[in-house]
């Protein structure tokens, strides 16, 4: 029986996060979130009840200090094994460690650590003046949380991501130095070659070469002292020796595809390389067609999720290095067409969470509270891990106790002192006082995914409490937004009296939340949606929504068309990973600008990588229907591609479809099937293949 | 300007708690408490603002990584020194720590980092599209906390107590090894003399000689592997060479007076000394009178508070060595006439606090809840310290939620399940069910310590909030438990049922807090405090209240009495400091024993030393009457004492007194004295002595 490290779950998570959400820096500076950073538990106690065919022989590994009890007796000191009599038995190991989560592996011959067990953070465990121990019915236990550390040797807390040596494609002569270009954008530590000397290094990083090449504007740059075989890295402080090879590798990775080394005083460098750290993946999700333009972006968006897809989703490589919520909301969904992989969402879903008390929304931003909800609902949809939903519903409920403690006397959300009001990084100015249209959409719909998560593990009577909420504020909402005029929702309402402003937001996703009635949902389209006096969305952020609203009314040939435009123009353009933002009329050195800083742009923008959810869900058209894909339909659509082939990941395996203008072939791994296909419908048993 | 390490409030004493409360050992096994423990906030900021008169160079020392930034520009990399020039500036640091908490040190030429330095775990602030920064006037902030690091080089985290090696006065064999007697209880570390070959090395530790005699019943014992230079502490698993000297200090500390020293195998150990480990402590609050025996019980009173004033206040030294919170109130009121250290009953409120969200009483335990709340408004009247209130205030707030979140539909508490209802160890079962007498007693003198604290920092709504919860309890209070025919109140009520039984606790604070009218004290003192039927206090912990109650009334000359057979019962039997538990009746091995353990009794407990207390408030007779000494008063008794001299610390200094059957003369170091003296009244000025 495989053994695993186990934790308090969330716990691990949360130590990850913090780990990876300090290590931006800016301009050589550190530069950590303004959000309150939680911690784990420092003592947990981890139990379960054995019952042995024989004596077994029991092995342990611990992160921190421990004691171990078995039935009601503890052991002498912190023992790394001992014997277990055939029989039943009550095992309770205490662990304490402040530095990092408290984890255990234990390894019997046929039990071990794993998600059966139970942990508690405080037992309640007392003993009178009798000796006779308390009562602890009362005490709250979860199922410990794990992941894949599944050797004693593998410790958690000493977890790093892989790293690949790469080098440069390039290097030019410039002036007061070399100019390193490694031909696409990358992420990872810089290392320099065959360092000898004293003085000063300098390296100036670039997602452009414009960027490298402007050493007072930068975003990130790194200073090193090097002094008799020691260098000292003026970001930290701290002073390492040389490698006996010649090279010495920075101890924080950054994001570039360019460097420019300078040198001062009598020091030389050889040469520059590279260790490339990325989270090694599957891609059970893959896509191919005859149309080379959009290989070519689902390639970049896959690059373009690799290199965000890390210890967690983060939102891009350069500059925040953060896990932001909403944005993470979108990688899971570029994540079930692409790596699949559940554990890099759940881990996020954990650290976004936090800790009660909640002394702000996720990320400070009011919008990025609701994506968190409606994730864990899609989450589900996708995986079918209920066992997750029962961990986290203790978060949720407190971070949806933290909305329902600010709404107004109508029960709807506004903006108060110290909310981020965020909806996207629009091109005009956006009014955020009052109620939002567009938050009033997305808390309703959190409402719901809270009361379908309640119904699934059995809270029936929090289910009827958060339905109701739903459901009393989805009666308000259209009434209060809609303007019979602009046939439209407006975009807020300050004091009770609706705004002039109409933008694509709330509108957009009142049609994808199915909020409107045909007649409104008809309305929108022709007055909002296809209205080109309505602001434009120039954040690949929200076209992701607007696409996919458009596919849900069933204009892949316009999405087509626009992803070719969109996305085919920053590929026109260079990238080499998809961007934070593109203004299609920018050009040169307009398009690395944003945050009134000259390449305060990311050019490797999760939220960028939209065609990898786009394609898989609206022209191979697969989607789950009930969880983890117990039933699934698909709708492939092959607009003007000739053909496409590719396939999408679910629990039971890989759904792969072949399609051109004359055939279909669709397999089912697993679940029931229902294909859509030339106004025909067919059900598909586990296992079989439909072959049109 | 002196420069002092600050952090966020309360985060370095939970931190530095959290290493106190998990140095417990259990017959070689770790122990932990079971109830929740903290942690620090992992990244906090650090601002204040400045106005130079000239250019200054600023030293820096932070634990943890940091940024600075100066009027909005961070610096590059963790700088340790930079210049500010003259003029305004406003000065932020964030320091993210996750093992030991964020802690920064600045001195400057005119300021430094001090306790009017702001802080925060989260800013808030965060940067729109365009470059403006968020309005953060909804962050919250805190005024630095601080203790005496005052040098760059003294880093908090570092902090450990003083030691002092002390040697054994006695060595006898035994059979199998050696018995060391270090001639009194004391505390610190074993070391090992000219430890030579192979073997094993047991300690079996004994506050009392029988204790350590048994080494299957001894609470503390240790197994040491010793090979080839290096030893082995099979407590901890880790290994470490034997001293250049021959010698081998234990990691961990014990309480003893004995030792049994035994070595199995080739392994030779020439002599055991000790390391004592200590908190240094002035003694402004001393006492001295005509009688030896009570000189002694002042002395060895005043030795187990050294014992048990240490990072914190605890319990007792051999056993639980944590933090609980109705034996720390003892000790505050105990310091307030010895050591007067402020930091220490600071440190240990703190800690006892932890932080929200709160899942169980303090200790888990519901009276230690109450206490808690009394020993703040306890803390501002000895000090004045009305910066430390505004502090503290928001952690009083999560837990008279937390309290208020559980009261009855009466408004009273019960035990629920998970809450232990202790009152005292008493030596006959005693119904924790339903509402107790004890409880609401306890729980009404909280709502006005609550009242009371809110009102002395100006939140003047939730001074008449919980002023008003005060008084609707106090009302139903005396009439739910009183009654007539026993003519006390009774312990408890299930289902609004009197029950039968009288205990003192209730009874005797209700006399203490004031809550009964002159009929019913009166009633009470005959019915319960005099009366031989109603069961006898037998722990120093409840005995303290009682005589307390007792010295209210006037009875200095029985408490006198009492504290001489009591506490000079235990010092007839050998006592070197004073018990947890004391039964006169109990000989020998007897009184060794409690919780079924043989030797399960702490012999040095904290709350033994309350003649510290009684003789410092009733006979000495000096307590302040208005916050911080402002006003205060002094009765002296002699009782049957011929002579007494001593001195009472105030904030102002001390109040010495001398005074014996003849004449008196008290000092006055600050404040208005109000002295009452044989039927008069005298009023002294600060700075006058008054001589009669």
């Amino acid at each position: 029986m495989q053994a695993t490290w186990i934790w308090f779950p969330g716990d691990y998570e949360i130590w990850l996060g913090n780990n990876m959400n300090n290590r931006r820096t800016d301009r050589g500076a550190y530069f950590p979130p303004f959000w309150k950073q939680d911690s784990h538990y420092v003592t947990v106690e981890f139990s379960t009840e054995v019952d042995l065919a024989k004596d077994e022989n029991i092995l342990l590994e611990v992160e921190g200090d421990y004691n171990v009890k078995i039935d009601g007796k503890m052991l002498f000191g912190m023992p790394k094994e001992f014997e277990l009599a055939a029989g039943k038995h009550k095992i309770n190991i205490k662990v304490h460690n402040q530095a990092t989560p408290p984890c255990l592996f234990l390894q019997g011959e046929t039990f071990g650590s794993d998600a059966s067990w139970k942990v508690t953070f405080e037992d309640k465990e007392w003993i009178d003046e009798s000796g006779k121990a308390s009562d602890t019915s009362a005490t709250e236990y979860q199922l410990a949380g794990y992941w894949n550390f599944n050797t004693p040797e593998n410790k958690p807390s000493a977890f790093r991501l892989a790293r690949r040596r790469d080098e440069a494609i390039d290097c030019q002569q410039v002036e007061g130095g070399r100019l390193f270009d490694f031909g696409q954008e990358t992420f990872g530590f810089a290392i320099l070659n065959q360092v000898k000397g004293n003085g000063k290094v300098y390296l100036y990083y670039g997602e452009s070469q414009e960027e490298a090449m402007d050493k007072a504007y930068c975003e990130t740059y790194d200073q090193l002292i090097v002094k008799d075989g020691q260098i000292t890295d003026l970001s930290t402080g701290k002073t390492l020796p040389i490698q006996a090879d010649g090279s010495y590798t920075l101890a924080l990775s950054k994001a570039f595809r360019y460097i420019q080394l300078c040198c001062e005083g009598e020091v030389c460098v050889e040469s520059l390389s590279m260790d490339y750290e990325y989270l090694p993946e599957a891609t059970p999700g893959r896509f191919r067609c005859n149309d080379e333009l959009i290989n070519r972006m689902w390639e970049i968006g896959e690059y373009t999720m690799q290199l965000t897809t890390r210890e967690f989703f983060i939102d891009g490589i350069k500059r925040d290095r953060w896990v932001w919520s909403g944005d993470a909301a979108q990688s899971y969904l570029m994540n079930y067409y692409l790596f699949n992989d559940n554990e890099c969402v759940k881990r996020t879903i954990w650290l976004l969470a936090g800790k009660a008390p909640i002394s702000s929304h996720i990320n400070t931003i009011m919008d990025y509270t609701f994506y968190w909800f409606n994730s864990i609902a899609d989450y589900y949809l996708y995986s079918g891990d209920k066992a997750f939903l029962a961990q986290i519903y203790p978060s949720m409920l407190h971070l949806m106790d933290y909305v329902l403690g600010r709404t107004d006397s109508e029960g709807m959300v506004q903006g108060l002192t110290g909310d981020w009001v965020f909806v996207d990084w629009a091109d005009k100015p956006m009014d955020k006082n009052g109620q939002l249209a567009f938050e009033q959409v997305l808390f309703c719909q959190a409402l719901k995914a809270m009361a379908t998560v309640a119904r699934t593990i059995d809270k029936t009577d929090d289910a009827d409490k958060y339905q109701t909420l739903a459901d009393t504020l989805e009666a308000k909402l259209i009434p209060a937004f809609w303007n019979e005029e602009k046939q439209a929702l407006v975009h807020n309402r300050v004091n009770g009296q609706q705004s002039q402003e109409v933008f694509r937001y709330a509108n957009m996703f009142a049609i994808m939340y199915n909020f409107l009635d045909k007649e409104k949902k008809d309305a929108v389209v022709k007055s909002v949606i296809f209205n080109d006096d309505i602001l434009k969305i120039t954040t690949p952020y929200m076209r992701f929504y607007e696409l996919e609203a458009l596919c849900m009314l069933g204009k892949q040939d316009q999405v087509m068309k626009e992803m070719k435009d969109y996305w085919g123009g920053m590929l026109a353009k260079g990238a080499t990973s998809f961007w934070e933002k593109y203004i299609p009329e920018e050009e040169g050195r307009q398009m690395l600008a944003m945050y009134g800083r000259p390449y305060g742009k990311s050019l490797c923008h999760a939220w960028g990588a939209s065609p990898i959810y786009l394609l898989g869900r609206y022209y191979m058209g697969v989607q789950p229907t009930s969880p983890g894909y117990a039933t699934w339909e698909a709708r492939p659509t092959l607009s003007d591609m000739e053909w496409m082939e590719g396939s999408v990941p679910t629990p039971y395996g890989e759904i792969i479809i072949k399609m051109d203008g004359e055939k279909l072939s669709i397999s089912n791994p697993g679940g029931v099937g229902t294909i859509y296909y030339q106004d025909k419908v067919y059900t598909l048993q586990a296992g079989e293949t439909l072959t049109i």
